[in-house]
């Protein structure tokens, strides 16, 4: 099955970059195929300077050798070979208006016979529109919905609390799902789980491509684009600060440019900037916290 | 002692902030007050804009109280009140030729009665000059061979392993001195301490300006500005991943702006980039590693 999976989240990879480059109408995605010396390795797809999409990439990767001691020490695991497959994805577009996505699956397998799978989608929003932000979730409830009715509760918690820059006090974007460690149980089996796993990839494209259509010419100025980069100053700051993935990677000697694909083109840092009073920037701004009811939000 | 100290780093602050402005001609510094509701404050001082420096800040802190777990636990010290002062500073000069500086002095004492020293400087040219960089360091060991005839080897060798990207085997820049836990020796006693870090804090001065004089009109275009927020980049990386002050900052519940006051105006990521073979840009990356003898090189 380990095969099966891996092959399913290659496929994926080419159904995703597919619709994107046909949505986007310029930019095409760049390969990089590597090797990993220890085992394994990826193919990076990049995509830059498009109509939409200004930077982004869309990677799939599948590792195995002896787990590293530190991933050991996490999970309080004795010494063992491990097998990591997973698709991930963040896009940075170049119209303000276009949310910022983030999309990730993963298969991990150890050589004990314990598995799990991990994942989620979550929107970054450089201006928060609630109809769009009730959209995007009312989409992830239904997806989980179909494989499990407390899926979305829980793994919408999850995001919020995951997504978050515990240093300003604020959410990243609207948050959207997050799960990881999920687990065979009495109720699911490895081939139910997956199935919901491959759902959460396939919405993407869906989901994705109705925002960039939606707003990808709405006219904008340099105030939206100083908010831009302010916005993805905030995405960096959570990505090199507090994300698990990205931390692990690093210290596990990964490779460097997939893991930093992440990383937007240009970002500013202003000392102390706030928003003006009242402006579009303050409204997103109060949005950025935990615990929004986005499906129900007037 | 204590009490002198603090003084005589606000003094320092004093000093340096009014250099810089005279050398700027034009910016400011805008200072913000705050208080630690667990125990003292700071002054923060920003400046941007200027005719030389685009973004920077030259800090005053002094906090006290009962000491965070986090350090205890680093320290492998029983519960303790702490008392920490410094001075710290970096300044994102606008031209590229211009490089960013980072400088930093500390004073900490526990309720036990134990003390240490800790500081450096350090230099990341956008672009190396290889006689700024000897000019750089030989300021460095002067100051340092009054005080004892190790610790420019030392700390050298300290701020060359201190200020290092692991995940892209490179260094920040050009290193400079770092170092910390500089306890009283039956050699040096800690008013004799203390003289070394006034001096390290008072050769900033003499010389910043003079590598703000040096460069300041030397022109520039679009291939020195995007190689410019190139090496932001690496900065905001360092600076977020591996900076300890930064993580203990953060971790700590310090005050957000005034710990990212580093962070530069503008800074870019583009997926894979190369500098062009033989280009200046492709000569400055090839002199980003450990261990030149700046002082001696040709």
């Amino acid at each position: 099955m380990k095969k099966h999976i891996t092959e399913q989240f290659k496929v994926l990879q080419d159904t995703i970059c597919q619709a994107l480059e046909n949505t986007d109408g310029k930019a095409k995605f760049q390969q990089d195929l590597w090797e990993r010396p220890a085992g394994g390795g990826g193919r990076t797809r990049v995509i830059k300077k498009g109509k939409i999409i200004e930077k982004g990439g869309v990677n799939f990767s599948a590792v195995w050798g002896k787990t590293p001691t530190k991933i050991l020490k996490v999970l309080e695991l004795p010494e063992a070979d491990f097998y990591a497959t997973g698709v991930s994805i963040v896009l940075h577009p170049k119209n303000p208006y276009v949310p910022i996505i983030h999309m990730n699956i993963r298969y991990f397998e150890m050589s004990d016979g314990t598995f799990w799978f991990g994942g989620g989608i979550d929107l970054t929003p450089h201006y928060i529109d609630l109809k769009q932000a009730q959209f995007f979730h009312q989409q992830l409830k239904e997806v989980c919905d179909r494989h499990h009715p407390e899926y979305y509760t829980k793994f919408k918690k999850w995001a919020d609390d995951y997504f978050y820059l515990k240093h300003r006090s604020e959410t990243r974007g609207i948050g959207g799902i997050f799960f990881d460690h999920l687990k065979e149980t009495k109720e699911k089996n490895k081939v139910q789980l997956f199935d919901f796993v491959i759902d959460i990839g396939s919405i993407f494209i869906p989901i994705y491509t109705h925002l960039m259509k939606a707003s990808k010419d709405l006219p904008y100025g340099e105030i939206e684009e100083d908010w831009q980069k302010t916005r993805r100053g905030r995405y960096v700051e959570f990505n090199l600060i507090w994300d698990k993935g990205t931390k692990f990677g690093l210290d596990t000697n990964g490779r460097t440019e997939s893991i930093l694909m992440s990383l937007p083109p240009l970002a500013s840092w202003e000392y102390d900037f706030k928003p003006k009073p009242n402006s579009k920037e303050a409204q997103t701004q109060a949005l950025l916290r935990k615990g929004i009811d986005w499906i129900n939000i007037k």
